[in-house]
């Protein structure tokens, strides 16, 4: 894979008008960010994340709206799962919920999951380095 | 800012080699990842989300091994601000923490801050569209 390096700092009207082409201020306040915060149980923890690995490769390649899933677990205890989520829209996020490898996903990990956390987050700044 | 709709599904091997051309798992047990998890006085929230995105904004643009900084803040209490933060290794990290923009922030929000906790995390997936 090559990457050009190239900059991108967005704050989250930057982002809103970069990825629909709307107006910043309004489009930012669209946007639907939230964190996840899961635990799962420890003999499932690598079922867990094989799940949450397809589900993610899916729906980044499938919902355009669907603009960043980032799963990751904590160094110290594994089994605290994070997926830090950016959708285009509330609607975008409704219709990833509706989506086939989202509901797979969610079967799938039924019995796995101990407790499931859903924190709205309102963005400050979302930087990153751009490929 | 005209935005070209390109996919990147990135596991935390094929990032690592994506963005530093390296040889991928070794590369990504190197990346360090982590959120840090912070309380702000009410009466500072403007100044200290100023104070961030500031930091944001130069370290994105002056340090390449700074891959993601994410503040967000909690819709239910903006005073709870967590920053999702990507780096390209502890290396990068420890010289972000070095760095002049970075030092000035500390120093800044120094009053701001009730308190401050860093969760080490490990990458299972980070999906993203790309620009």
């Amino acid at each position: 894979m090559v990457i050009a390096k190239q900059l991108f700092v967005l704050g989250a009207s930057m982002l809103a008008t970069a990825l629909t082409g709307g107006a910043g201020a309004q489009q930012a306040d669209e946007q639907y960010v939230q964190v996840a915060e899961i635990e799962v149980y420890p003999v499932q923890l690598d079922a867990y994340r094989a799940a949450v690995q397809e589900q993610i490769d899916a729906a980044i390649r499938k919902e355009p709206g669907v603009l960043v899933l980032y799963a990751v677990s904590e160094k110290g205890d594994p089994t605290h799962v994070k997926v830090f989520e950016v959708y285009r829209d509330r609607s975008a996020y409704e219709a990833h919920l509706g989506s086939d490898h989202f509901k797979k996903y969610k079967t799938t990990v039924e019995k796995m999951v101990k407790s499931l956390k859903l924190i709205q987050l309102t963005p400050i700044m979302l930087g990153a380095q751009s490929k």
